[in-house]
């Protein structure tokens, strides 16, 4: 592997265990087994690298997600089928988990991976509730934009639930009590 | 006000603007307007410091929440006072973002008051909801324990949407869709 892939996949590895504040050129370099000189030759510092990170992450997250959601199916169970497909619930989102991260949401060019991320995700969400809504799966009064983003909250917020407890449950339960809630509004 | 309480609200205040790993003791110190003699006197440490902070975010947390809970109406009233409550939301909830934070999670003394925070919170909306089922608002197949894990979740990670957007909307939108979808439930 060229070492400017190598660089990308320890930070976004790094970035997941140990956030942006917590993951020094150093310890890139270490995990990467590459020079100092070697990584500002290929990246100008940890921003850039942690950028193409993100951006690789983000990558990666909505290829899966669309398989979930290209499968066959009602609306809720394309939803369901994302909601609980396997997941590394303890250590979090690697994306969502930056959120919390001081540095990174105050720097717009980190933040804006991490933006589009979930802007992309919601519109996708919104667009298959609307589908639902037009093959008579959903009511009418079931608003698209909304719904999406209460889909996409429980997931995030799984996370936060479960790393909390240091159990996995209430991640599962948060994801059966929103599909059931789908459920239960579908006809 | 006492050097100790000082010592304590200012690290409140940094844990929420700059995480556990972020925030020094100098740090603290300079906030509390104290001296390190002074806080070593008081407390082991940033550890010890910290707990007591996040002990004391956490009584707050759930006075407030026990506020919302404790007025008229339905289950459904009840929970919907709960989600619509003013918050700084982009700011994030004080206790939720710490489970993003490596080295909280890591140390079992200062997970434990972030866990017993959420398990709380958990039972609480559990049994408002096992009230709301026993009265007849919510249907047989509503599972407590679950819906009350999606609640907690999309408020956590509403505020991860937002943060991620850097705009209060994507948390509007999930907490009012949840509404939506208990309301969709509710008889």
């Amino acid at each position: 592997m060229e070492t400017a892939e190598r660089l990308i996949r320890s930070t976004q590895q790094l970035l997941w265990e140990r956030g942006y504040v917590g993951t020094s050129p150093k310890a890139i370099q270490a995990a990467a087994e590459a020079g100092q000189g070697s990584m500002y030759h290929h990246f100008s510092g940890k921003a850039e690298l942690a950028k193409a990170a993100i951006e690789r992450s983000g990558a990666e997250l909505r290829a899966a997600v669309e398989e979930q959601f290209a499968g066959p199916g009602t609306a809720t169970d394309r939803i369901t089928r994302y909601l609980e497909r396997d997941r590394e619930v303890l250590k979090g989102c690697r994306i969502g988990r930056l959120t919390a991260d001081p540095e990174v949401m105050a720097d717009p060019v980190l933040r804006a991976p991490v933006a589009d991320l979930f802007r992309w995700l919601r519109d996708r969400l919104a667009e298959i509730i609307a589908e639902g809504k037009r093959s008579g799966e959903y009511p009418d009064r079931l608003d698209p934009e909304q719904t999406a983003a209460t889909i996409a909250a429980v997931l995030q917020g799984g996370y936060v639930l479960a790393r909390a407890a240091a159990d996995e449950e209430p991640f599962e339960q948060a994801v059966q009590g929103m599909i059931e809630l789908l459920r239960g509004v579908a006809r």
